[in-house]
């Protein structure tokens, strides 16, 4: 008898699908942007009520894709696929959930790889630099179309922890719970160093091109590569690293005295390097990285996190993980300490996990049973809401 | 009356020496390189026992310029100034102190930028890979030149302490302190990892040409600018960058929307990052990462750091600070440990100071006074050697 974990059950496979929007979006920059298409997927069904759906938001190099596979590759399995699921924390057989590829990706809503209407090619360098807030507009402009005026939840890990809170902050009837995991309020003068040296790498690449690299059939794959590697190097703990990669040496006893690949860790930061320039846009690069750097709800509230965040009516659930390093528990503290002086309704938990930033992807098994914990009590409380 | 500090003092001006050595350096790698010159300079006087010698060894980016400035430049200010001369923690009217610029380094030393007698060309990429016990080898040859038998102390930060802890292994009879500060007996993965992504920028850049660039006329300056900017943020404490810079904007009250300059760390570091690539030479950087992460002397005893250390009669100094995240206080406690379990002589110190791993470099005032004090007791306790 085949005994069935439901946690390893997955939505199975699923087929991407888009929107297309003709009014040109008005971005925080002043620029617009328009026509436009966003491309999402939804796991689910949505209730009569229309009040159990999910949005979950990506990070920097993530995409609609969020759980189960592709019916052209079953392989191709979503990046929170252990999150997403029948019988999994966010349970697809309680809530309709919706993975959106942000403005300015490049895994098929409109970006810097498109076409550009008005000139016939790519837009490359021309495209907006967009922000959270645009990709928080843009959202909602998705689910009018899907006919979801209010979110149980919007969520989002890192980069998505911010729109999760920009949700709160830009549509606080529309979001009954923001969670918001291993996030920050904004990014600091470390992480910003990381994001700029990441984009010098880009920029100066001489296969960049001004950014219409694109006409010359070629990428600057050199400059994305130094960019993922420098990132994926902020992803890691330090202890996680030294326990995965240590000192070990690839495929030699001792040393060869010369610039080739030496240490395993070497070795897997260029695979990682090699393999990201081979599918991720360096236009859509630049700017998620510098959308990163501009978020800031509390700037234009003269720093006071507690003031931005006024107007958020959502209940928060936010997690950090110890070993943290690019967004570190403090940064969450920060965010737990302005709505405790909101009197927001909040959870937050500090999970002791080894895998520096990237825990957020992983299935600790305590982080996974806050998370289950949490949206089946958002489970319960569905069609009680009343605004 | 003008009342003279003496903490003020400097060693003043002084003329750069160069030794040359006509019989080759066999190193590590088993490759041999000469004749080679070494540049080094001089502050103080050996005295008569010549037991008051001091060597300086240099980090990453430094050379053997340590303290006073240059005869045609009064603002060139060795790297250690605040550290060595005239009632100075190592005090020059008390030591002999001597800065050598390393075998393979940009500053006066044969390096890659050298010409090749073999060839009557740069040898850029044919400069072989040198390690931190070739350095060592090299300096004691320097010392044997200048009658120096065995230091008083040896002293370096940073991969400088990587030296003086080599040198106490190698030549015991020869060193009777070892100061090893914000040290590391080994690089982390997390380490190497940085190293690599620094040294493919520089490998990538269109004018490395393979190494051998001089030809061509050109520097890989990208890559190298990249490299350093990469380096810098390691070198300073993510507290002490958001208290230098935190999220100011340079020149302008409001975002851009773009990825000029936008704020004040990405100025500093770009500004850092074009300074180095002006006067480093990439070949050399290239080779003094790979010594960094090939430095790990437990390595041919098992992994036993005890083992390693086991021939060193010197007594040891060490100093750690707080906030330094490139060879944190653990890294240190490491060698504690190991010279504990072989009863040496030993003092630490972990210095809580705010500047990340650059605070070696700075004038903490219990910092300074700790080397101060230690190195009293060294001229206390000399004449009194009798090996």
């Amino acid at each position: 008898m085949a005994v069935v974990n439901p946690s390893t059950l997955s939505v199975g496979s699923v087929l991407a699908q888009e929107a297309e929007f003709s009014s040109p979006l008005r971005l925080v920059s002043g620029q617009e942007i328009g026509p436009y298409r966003l491309a999402y997927e939804t796991y689910g069904r949505l209730n009569a009520r229309a009040d159990n759906a999910v949005l979950i938001c990506h990070a920097l190099n993530a995409s609609h894709h969020v759980a189960g596979s592709r019916p052209d590759n079953p392989d191709d399995i979503g990046w929170w696929d252990n999150m997403i699921g029948p019988g999994k924390p966010v349970d697809t057989r309680q809530f309709f959930v919706i993975g959106v590829n942000n403005l300015g990706s490049c895994f098929g809503s409109t970006g810097p790889a498109s076409l550009n209407p008005a000139t016939g090619q790519p837009y490359g360098s021309d495209f907006p630099v967009v922000t959270v807030e645009d990709w928080v507009h843009a959202q909602a402009l998705l689910a009018d179309r899907l006919g979801i005026h209010r979110f149980a939840a919007v969520m989002g890990g890192s980069l998505g922890g911010m729109q999760a809170m920009q949700w709160a902050i830009s549509y606080p009837s529309r979001v009954a719970h923001a969670v918001v995991i291993a996030s920050t309020p904004r990014l600091s003068a470390q992480n910003i160093a990381f994001n700029e040296v990441a984009r010098r790498a880009i920029l100066n690449d001489p296969d960049f091109h001004g950014g219409h690299y694109y006409a010359h059939g070629v990428v600057p794959r050199h400059g994305l590569s130094v960019a993922r590697m420098i990132g994926h190097i902020t992803y890691l703990s330090d202890d996680d690293m030294a326990q995965k990669f240590g000192r070990s040496l690839r495929g030699a006893n001792d040393y060869r005295f010369g610039f080739d690949v030496e240490f395993e860790i070497e070795s897997y930061l260029r695979h990682q390097g090699e393999k990201f320039s081979g599918y991720f846009d360096a236009n859509t690069y630049l700017r998620i990285t510098r959308a990163l750097d501009y978020f800031d709800p509390a700037r234009s509230h003269g720093g006071d996190l507690a003031k931005a965040l006024a107007p958020a009516t959502a209940a928060f659930c936010l997690v950090s993980f110890t070993t943290d390093w690019r967004f570190p528990p403090e940064r969450s503290r920060e965010m737990v300490s302005a709505l405790m002086q909101n009197n927001a309704r909040l959870t937050y938990a500090e999970i002791d996990a080894p895998h520096g930033h990237d825990a957020f992807l992983m299935s600790d098994p305590r982080y996974h049973a806050l998370i289950s914990e949490y949206f089946r009590q958002v489970h319960r409380t569905l069609g009680r809401t009343d605004d």
